[in-house]
């Protein structure tokens, strides 16, 4: 088949280098000169919302899906009236605004943490008041790697933060919890569903920095339930494709942070960690192909390369190792590519992980 | 880097499709309108031989590779005057000659099956007295799947082969082999090298259909002896990438039968079937990385997608099975693409071997 992908990055060109394999071809809509997915399809080079551009992107595929959350939804449907769209565009609505995906995470009985609206700076006392602090005062929308949001600890840290992010924000509590997890989950559109190990995730400055999968000592019945939540949420939205969940564990239960209706950095381990990646799952979703089952090969740490390039011959010299770069120019903050690790026994994992910490420490200024 | 490959076909596919990940992007010289590698690089389409598209081509990138044996020697020297070419052109020499390479294994002490030169017609008697019947008649040059070569069991089999396969023919015993097996090495510039297990084959029509690896029940002295003779060749080629050489197990031994010197169509179980695959460590080669431990992950069988193309969905909805299609235009006899599957045990192989089998037979005229 022929698939459109609305974003050029490092999600869309490894969506095709899995999907190249299965008999696909590929062609991105990306605004940004020299995108990751250069390499691996054809370009149109122009902004989400550019109507000609959608159209000739259209034109030109079977399908179309997406590799970021914050796609315009308009574009999403002006795509869908000309071609089958996936994940279905209803699905943006619901993940663009935090708001909507509070509500639906009610609506389907998946516990959050305790949040409130804030329209106006008038608003800050009764919301702090009930959420608590400390807090985390995001934008509604349009937020992603830690932007777009802040902690607070106190009211004044919450009223310059809130005034410095602008209207349209949520406070939430800030969850006293034991770590960040994620599950994946993927849809077919006959309704079959997959769900791969939830992911232990580490994040430093908003960005992910390392995942560990299968998350190590998860309880089996928040294994289960962590699944749950991905299959409830997907079978809600008719979902078809990848869908990601971030959550928190604390105090022995699972509260749901945010949904990424796409392919997510803390499923990368899959590339090498699985019999089949996220990304092979979500272009086997979109192009109609029966999902395959996300069997686990080994236990596998991804960390993230970030900013800056480290030394890509010390890393690939380590055993178990798996290189996936970008093709990016560096960048303080930028994901230029991750390395998946991969090792027989927890020991042997922690081990390598360390060694490899070490060489990307020494680029990430800590 | 920059990677330049001489022909776009499935081999050039894969190799970007492992490569770029490493961070590398390809060019491909490739006669052939729509090859393969379209979807994961540039072509340049011209002639093997045409120097201003090899300039182009040398211009373009920061090292030269080849997917295919066949790339006029002269092109790959006029190249390595501008550009780092690996394997070394004089590889190229030794491979596309088959008396140059018997004389080569016979110099490194590798046993081969008994074999005369047949220059002209006059000289059949003889070599037949010599090789004895069955026998295999060759060309010299550039033969591949089976074409460039015939079976013959009598005097007059023999006569009409010869006249029909031309001048600069080659006649060797057919060895009352056990199996066909084949050994893949690689070798870095800095004189490290690695092998991968070695590999069972089954040939049909004299194309490869299927591979089985590790070899089932292969004696440890004679998968020491095969990687010791890959060691040897690579060493004496001052060779760098990978390099596959044809075996024939026969009485308890090893006979050579021929070297591919690239990437080859029995070492494709290695993407799913190790940890890093002939690919990989192809690119890793002739970047200058370090190699990577061709670590198996499971016992892995490769079948080849010929002719026409199975039920893709039937296929994909297999347990353990990992689709590699090429896109290629079905056409009789044509490597459509392979399918790798594996198995935590033999019995779990074998019964998913046979279920897939059944789908591709159903193509394949069998």
């Amino acid at each position: 088949m022929r698939i459109g992908v609305l974003g050029g990055g490092q999600l869309g060109r490894m969506l095709a280098l899995e999907g190249i394999p299965l008999g696909n071809r590929f062609a991105f809509l990306e605004p940004a000169p020299q995108p990751p997915a250069a390499a691996v399809g054809t370009i149109i080079s122009a902004p989400y919302d550019d109507p000609a551009a959608l159209d000739r992107l259209a034109d030109a595929v079977d399908v179309v899906t997406y590799e970021f959350e914050n796609v315009p939804a308009a574009s999403a449907r002006l795509l869908a009236e000309k071609v089958p769209v996936f994940p279905p565009p209803a699905a943006l609505d619901a993940t663009q605004d935090r708001l909507a995906e509070k509500r639906l995470f009610e609506e389907l009985g998946i516990p959050v943490a305790p949040y409130r609206t804030l329209d106006t700076p008038a608003e800050l006392g009764d919301a702090l008041d009930a959420v608590g602090l400390p807090a985390v005062v995001k934008t509604r929308r349009f937020g992603y790697d830690g932007k777009g949001q802040a902690v607070v600890r106190t009211a004044a840290e919450a009223e310059r933060a809130a005034k410095a992010l602008g209207p349209g924000l949520i406070a939430e509590s800030q969850v006293p919890f034991g770590r960040e997890l994620s599950v994946i989950g993927v849809r077919a559109a006959d309704g079959s569903r997959v769900c791969y190990p939830v992911t232990e995730n580490h994040h430093r400055g908003g960005i992910l920095r390392a995942s560990w999968a299968p998350a190590p000592g998860l309880e089996r019945a928040l294994l289960r339930t962590a699944g749950r939540y991905a299959t409830l949420l997907m079978d809600r939205l008719e979902y078809v494709g990848v869908l990601a969940i971030e959550l928190f564990e604390s105090h022995g239960r699972l509260l749901a942070n945010e949904i990424a209706p796409r392919v997510h950095n803390s499923g990368h381990w899959t590339l090498d960690g699985t019999q089949a990646s996220q990304f092979e799952n979500h272009i086997r979703a979109v192009t109609g192909l029966p999902l395959a089952a996300p069997r686990v090969r080994a236990s596998t740490a991804m960390l993230n390369i970030i900013g800056e390039m480290p030394d890509v011959t010390a890393v690939a010299a380590l055993p178990g190792v798996h290189l996936h770069l970008y093709d990016k120019d560096p960048r303080p903050g930028r994901k230029l590519g991750h390395v998946n690790v991969v090792g027989a026994n927890g020991e042997t994992l922690a081990d390598r992980v360390e060694q490899l910490e070490r060489l990307l420490r020494l680029v990430d200024g800590k």
